[in-house]
């Protein structure tokens, strides 16, 4: 065994290049970034992370540094899974979700990304191994775009060689969600997929109103219509429209996935590696996705979930999100004939420009 | 209106005078106490708080800080309700229960307190209203109490003047956990209520058999046998043997109780105001246990459940827990007739003595 000696945590604000928009979340002007930074009794480090919107970013890092630290400190770092579960009742009380979830979400991947660097793989291979590319589409915080801006951000999308795109749903009436979905189907022609979110600003009886109204425009999927709480609203939108459901990056347990799988009838699953337990949680998402029958797709975090999603047999799409953490890491995520590439380096693959950060830290613990 | 000025945070590390254990939570050694104080622009304040078996804290007053209070200053204070939907969302992508729900209650118990002292009302009347006291039972963190000194502890419950009382259970076999129970039923005799605590030890098979098991002993309820996400399990349990269950202190959000009135079939509903949205997720809850037909009790905070228990039409039992409060407030519980009394000072009756909680005080925001 290699025990966990030093955990370092640091918070970063990281600015927008625009004030973004979403119909629940309200306005984003920054990101916040939490690394963690595992260090070996034999000098092997490994770093992982977990983004908020904007808010929650001190409470993560204050879990992290005060619950989670002084439970880790000593342990075998090779033990993931055991210390996955060991974290999870530590702070069950004030846990099961939340700010929790996040803080173990940080900690579980820079575990992964030690025992790839130990074992010489890459993620893609570590996780499952079934290919190292997957199918990726562009979404970007675009509520309140005005139309020529929206289909010039999609027209980007296409010409950094994506095949797919999404864009936010929720404006104050159904007419003007059907007109830009409308002239974005216009735009992008019959061939490239199309999905819609919501972000749950709609009611089950508005979701189940709108999914209908989507019928002549191909969608592939619509994306949280309701709160993420209503599992069987879910269930009632699919039941009543057909239309195909896509819900996940809200959920943070594996009992809620399980609720979603059970109750919510969804066609597509979209964990959050960054809030859903890491890569431990997002693993075991995908053998609960496989046992339903479900198509494993992702949210945000596409620099680490290229890696996550290609190694499933069932991969489905990764969401290439705006938040611009590229120009943050070392490698930017690489788009080949449509299929975004998993990293080859062994761990997991994302390597943060400290230097380019630093300017943005504003707590380290 | 009169608008908020100032938030002031504290945690506290408050000693317990011996390690406590249960089933599941592991050594207790101290309880974190965080307290929030808002102060209004016309120099009225009122004190909210939550509490945590020890873990938690720093991210529980980093989230009010950081993240609540920026949302709060400003707005009108008596807008109770509407403070509340308005943190649930500011802070719903790292929220829905956990660390958020904490903070959020620490939050609506001051804005409460400040409703209070406005109306010059006690919390009893202001929460509903319907009486002044309440049936109350003790209830310890006495897993590893050897059986003399359970049962001198029980013995110190009655003669503080409870009629019921409560152990945990989850002891390496059903027979050690039934010999205690036995015992215990002897040694209070047939008129004390008597309740079993497991905190979700058991598979719902295990917890089936020791519900069986149960069945000479008379005892009221059965709470937490297995995990609080697996509300069908509870249900199971409950079909399988009619023994009647509680729940409670583990549910966060308003539809994790839904959730549970739904599948869980349980007896009794146990909603803690310091981790489900203070007075308000409170009395949200109550208004559900009123649909659903169920005496409505709580888990811990006796000294601010006795108000809000004893003002519903529908109460049942409040838990007296073996954290010290009493030792750092200036109304210790009162109990007459067996009944637990409420404060009838204004706002929720709850006086800290600040001057003895200080050498606790590790952190101030
Ligand atoms: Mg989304
Ligand atoms: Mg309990």
């Amino acid at each position: 065994m290699t025990a966990i000696r030093e955990i370092h945590t640091k918070l970063f604000h990281v600015p927008l290049a625009e004030v973004l928009v979403d119909a629940k979340h309200g306005d984003h002007t920054l990101f916040e970034l939490v690394t963690v930074t595992i260090v070996l009794t034999d000098g092997t480090e490994g770093t992982g992370y977990t983004y908020t919107g904007g808010k929650g970013g001190h409470a993560i890092a204050a879990m992290v540094h005060h619950d989670l630290a002084p439970f880790l400190i000593g342990q075998d770092a090779s033990a993931v899974e055991d210390l996955y579960d060991g974290m999870q009742w530590h702070i069950h009380y004030v846990g099961r979700g939340g700010i929790a979830s996040f803080a173990i979400s940080a900690v579980d991947i820079a575990l992964w990304d030690i025992r790839g660097k130990k074992r010489d793989w890459p993620l893609w291979k570590l996780a499952g191994g079934a290919d190292n590319r997957c199918k990726a589409y562009c979404g970007g915080i675009d509520l309140n775009f005005p139309l020529p801006k929206l289909l010039k951000s999609i027209q980007g999308y296409l010409d950094r060689g994506f095949n797919g795109v999404k864009i936010k749903i929720g404006q104050p009436t159904i007419e003007a969600d059907l007109s830009r979905i409308a002239a974005v189907r216009e735009f992008i022609g019959p061939d490239i997929a199309f999905m819609v979110d919501a972000n749950y600003s709609m009611s089950v009886d508005e979701a189940i109103t709108a999914a209908q109204a989507f019928a002549p425009y191909d969608i592939l999927w619509f994306e949280e219509p309701t709160i993420p709480d209503d599992y069987k609203g879910y269930g009632k939108i699919a039941n009543a429209t057909g239309c195909p459901l896509a819900m996940g990056e809200n959920l943070h347990t594996i009992h809620e996935f399980e609720y979603a799988f059970r109750d919510a009838k969804l066609s597509f699953i979209q964990p959050d590696a960054s809030n859903c337990g890491g890569v431990t949680g997002f693993l075991q998402v995908a053998d609960l996705s496989r046992e339903h029958n479900l198509p494993i797709c992702s949210h945000g975090m596409q620099e680490l979930h290229v890696s996550l999603v290609s190694a499933q047999v069932n991969a489905g799409w990764i969401e290439v999100h705006s938040f611009p953490i590229d120009q943050y890491t070392k490698q930017p995520l690489r788009v080949e004939n449509h299929l975004a590439l998993a990293p080859e380096a062994p761990g997991i693959g994302v390597d943060f420009d400290w230097a380019l950060l630093e300017p943005h830290n504003i707590l380290t613990l």
